[in-house]
This record gives structure tokens, sequence and C-alpha cells, in this order.
């Protein structure tokens, strides 16, 4: 594993965050008035585009993919990469929906040795330490400005986790971390060893089924979570990105009646016409997400936990961090 | 308001609680091994039944709602009832659904006063203060034993929440509280006033539609969460009740391509053909939930937060309230 040079604060630094304003505006309305500054492009290398079969109406589905970037879960990563190169994930489908969990695809016979899709050169089985990532020194600015956006009120925004000692966002995805030394305890952490942080299950991550311990999944099997954040799975399983656009086709599809949520017949299955890189295909408009460390975001994220637009009687106090979605877009100009 | 003989017990008091035995079957093992003593029947006429316009396959769509019990929301479930009585949903449809949010139905004519359908007589106007109901002397225990579920691990299963001083399980409901004073501080609560609880925005709860404060909703509109659970709704709507069957008929439905999820065209709502009490439906099974009281609750909710089966490698070591759904299902036997 690579050690960074990131970590936790302790709190008492940051204390001596400035504050950002409250803001009566709806969380949608900050983010239409952020700067252009204040977004990130996505370069279409990192973007997968998935084409589904068209819906009963004969309209196409695309759906597009955003890899994580380094330092986390970078193996797998890679094999996806992979994949979509060998053109692999063309004419697999979607077998499962399961509802408030998971819409899942790949190859509906990659059980059985004698039916299942030749894989591509080169994929690497990825060892389980790779689910966390170490790191050594704070640069959560992000996590600074987020767990102060209510200072000096003492209900810091995002402070509660019931899966992690704390969470935060980086470089625009949300993460979670804990001590190194295995703990989840909420004192303060040590700066002896490295802590460990890891990718969070919100909806619309998209991570790598695999079989039992100590698989840890190819990449031939991915899910899109479709439901109520399901943050047990943190830890256990790899995520590798998330839906930017067209998660509507994934997560409307019918229900599959067996268990576990997969389809009784192949008929019901939805296939997969193609997956390629953003790069390869032609027209694709540039995506852009809401920088994490923007102040933009932390009027964003604090107007998420304190709505104070006119609909609401009462803000919240604080907000779970799967309950602040980072906002992601067509790029403007 | 009426005053309830509940409140939340001071912290110290369930150190006493017995700690359940940890078991590494997995949640829903737990569940359909829990004796049948542990099993609450819910009575017919605490049920709606929604009967959606079939599917393009010509299948039939049907939902079962549960209503809230008192002292939750009673004034808006008097309303619904009423409305039910009158057959007055027969023929609205649903007109809104955004993703990870609500799928919503109603009159899509209600705004305009010369379409709008004839409401009957005697629906009330609820006034604000109902969104929260206080309660006096501690009465929960689940949330006693939920609060130990880990004891003596110093981890208790769902005592963070970014959205409520506390959380517990209520006669299989899931609710929040905090202080008589209004605060949501973490200290002991006081004694000297009612405490204030409020039930949950989880997946499947249904809610009641409104315009802006101090307008409430009649119950005319209705929705139901079919994503990540939008706690900032919490005291700011009231919840009337959750879908305990076919939520899948609902979280399917394709998105709406309008502002916030509505449809753009009347071809593309979904006619709802009627809605009816569960005692006035022939041949609908008997419907049980597990109670939040029971040995099994305990068990399933600890192995919830912490996943001992064969998928999982290592443990959550909590959960939110969202993600401990309640297990309801069709009566044996």
């Amino acid at each position: 594993m690579k050690r960074l040079f990131l970590a936790f604060a302790a709190l008492p630094l940051l204390a001596a965050a400035p504050a950002p304003e409250k803001s009566a505006l709806a969380p949608s309305e900050i983010v239409a008035a952020a700067p252009a500054a204040d977004w990130v492009r996505i370069a279409p290398s990192d973007l997968m585009v998935m084409e589904l079969a068209p819906d009963l109406k004969g309209r196409g589905r695309r759906v597009v993919i955003q890899l994580m970037p380094p330092p986390f879960s970078q193996g797998w990563v890679g094999n996806i990469r992979k994949l979509v190169a060998a053109s692999w994930y063309d004419g697999v489908s979607v077998n499962r929906v399961q509802d408030n969990y998971v819409t899942q695809w790949g190859d509906a016979e990659g059980e059985d040795p004698k039916k299942a899709k030749k894989l591509p050169e080169g994929l690497i089985q990825v060892p389980e330490p790779e689910y966390l990532t170490p790191v050594r020194y704070l640069m959560l600015p992000s996590s600074q400005g987020t767990a102060h956006l209510n200072w000096p009120n003492p209900w810091p925004v995002m402070p509660r986790d019931n899966y992690a000692a704390a969470n935060a966002f980086w470089k625009g995805w949300p993460v979670a971390g804990m001590r190194g030394d295995g703990t989840l305890g909420e004192t303060e952490l040590p700066k002896d060893r490295p802590n460990l942080l890891w990718p969070v299950h919100c909806y619309g991550m998209v991570g790598v089924g695999r079989g039992l311990s100590p698989d840890t999944g190819t990449g031939v099997e991915l899910y899109t979570v479709i439901g109520h954040a399901p943050r047990h799975l943190d830890r256990n399983i790899a995520l590798v990105g998330r839906v930017i656009e067209g998660i509507e086709h994934l997560s409307s599809l019918p229900r599959g009646t067996e268990a576990l949520g997969f389809y009784a017949t192949p008929e019901e299955r939805t296939p997969i016409l193609s997956m390629r890189m953003g790069d390869e295909v032609k027209g694709l408009p540039s995506f852009e997400f809401l920088s994490t460390e923007s102040g933009s975001f932390l009027r964003y994220a604090d107007a998420r936990a304190n709505r104070r637009d006119a609909f609401f009687n009462v803000p919240a106090g604080g907000a779970d961090i799967c309950n602040v979605p980072v906002p992601v877009r067509r790029a403007k100009g």
C-alpha cells in the first residue's frame, strides 16, 4: 500500500478555520451561483460510458461513470480499464436489481467455467488490505471546513458517523477513516502510525462484486447503490467510482424476483451494448464537479445540513455524509 | 398535543440492560428464526391498499401501506382515512418521481381550483406543532437494548444521529427525539419538561406533501421515500406511514424529467385505480412486523450493525437507524 502525506487533524486545530457565511439559499441555488473557478473538469479518460439496450420505447440509455482517482482502489480500477480496452463488457447484462440496495451487471454465465466469457490477459487479484488507504498528515481542507460549518455552534455538520471515526470530502469524493491501530475510537488520532481512509457507499457509488474472502473481485461484476447507503459494505468491498449521469436508467429498472434481486429469466436482463472510456466516445459532453475544497461547497454542505430556504421550518442541524452528494454537471462554456 | 408517559433514559441507566448474544447469523437468518411470539400482527384497518394501473405487460401493481399508530401524526392519518372512505384517491395519479428522493401521488390538477377534484367534508388543517410529539418518561425498551447491543463495547450501535439528540425504535417504528427546550444537545435530558419525539424519513416511509408554512398538507398529496434517507425533512413534514409491500412498483417507475421529478406530460403519469382500507379488501393477506421490543429484533439490529456472516470481513461497528429497516412480512400460519 502506498503511503500518502495525509492524515486526520486533531479537532482543536479546526477551531481556527473561518466560518462560512450562513446562507438562506437552497443548496441547488448555491451550486448554480458557484463561480467557474470552483468547478473541476473531469478528464474524459477517467470516465466510462455504458450504453444499455434501448428501453421499450426505443430510447437510448447511457450511463456515465467516473472512476475513482489515486490513491483509492487503483488495482481494481486498472483491471476495469483493461476490461474496457478489451471491449469485454460489450454484450454482458444487468442481472440483478435489488430494491433499496444495488443494481449489478456482469457476465450472467460467469459462474459456469464452460460458458463464462473469456477474460483479457493481465487482470490482477488485488489483496484485501487495498480496501484501506494509509494516510499520514492532515491535508483535508474540506474536512476542516466541513467540521466547522456551524462554528461557533458546538454541533459541527458531519462529525457523527456510525461507521467510522471520521468522515470528510477529498478531491470530490466522500471518504471515511479510522485510527491506524484498527479501532474506531473518537479520541485524538495518533501521529506515530498512519491512519486509514476508505471511500464510502453512498447512493450512486460503483463497487466491485466478489465471492467470499480472500476473493476481492476483478471488476467483471460491478454494481451501483440504488437505495439507502449500505455503509456496512465499506471496507468489505472495493469502490471504484460513481455514476455521474444516467443513474435513473439503473435505479428504475424492474426489480428481480429471485433471491438478492437476481432476475428469474434471461429475458428480464438488460443487455449492455458497450462500455467505452470517455475519450473514445465522440461528442461526449465535458463534465465537472464542484470542488469540495471550495467555499461554494462549504456553503452547499452547510445548506444541506441546515435548510434555510422557504420550504423549511426547522434546519436539521446536521447531515450524514451521504446526504451531501457532491454536485456533478455537464461543464458550461 | 397529547402528552405521553414516555421519555428518554439517561445513559447510565442503560448500562444495566443485559447484552444480547453476538450472532454470526445474517440479519435475514435471525429474522427467519424469530419465534412466532416476536411478531406483531398489523390490524387490516391500519392498512391502505393502493392499486396502480397495470404495467406495460398487464400485471397488477398493488402497494400496501401501514398507517402510523398514535400518538404520531394522527390529525393527518384521520384525514387520510376520510379520503379513503370517500374513495377520493381513486383516479388520481403518480405525478412525480425524483431519483434518490421521492415518488409522489395525488390530484395532478389540484393546484387549479377550477379543475381540482372535490374534497370530502371534514378534513382538518393540522397545526405545525403536531410534527412533534411530547413524551415524559422513559418507556423505550428497544432503545435501551439497542443502545447496548455492543455492551461492553463502548461503541453502542445507533448512538450517533446527525439529525437528533437520540433515536430509537418504538412499537415497530423508527423515531428520533430531542430535549424539550428545543435543542439537540447531547447532555442528559431534563426531566422537568417533556422531551419531543418524531418519526424519521427512512426508505419507504410515507409523508404528506404540503405548500409553504403554515400549510401542513391535508393528505391529498402523499409521497414515499425511494432513495437515501432525506432526514432533513424530519420535523418539517408529517410522516403518516410506510410501504410494507410493493414499494418496487413506486421505486422503479420512470423518473420525471421536469423540475423536482414531475412528469412532463400527463401520459407519463401512473393512474391510481383505487385506494382502500385493508379490512375492505377481500383476500388480503395478514401482515406482521418483528416486535422492536423483542430479543430477536435486538439480535437483528446488532447483526445489521456488525455483520459476522460469511461474506463480511469487517463488521461496521455501528449503523444508522435507517440502515436497520424493521422487518415486515406476510403472516405465517
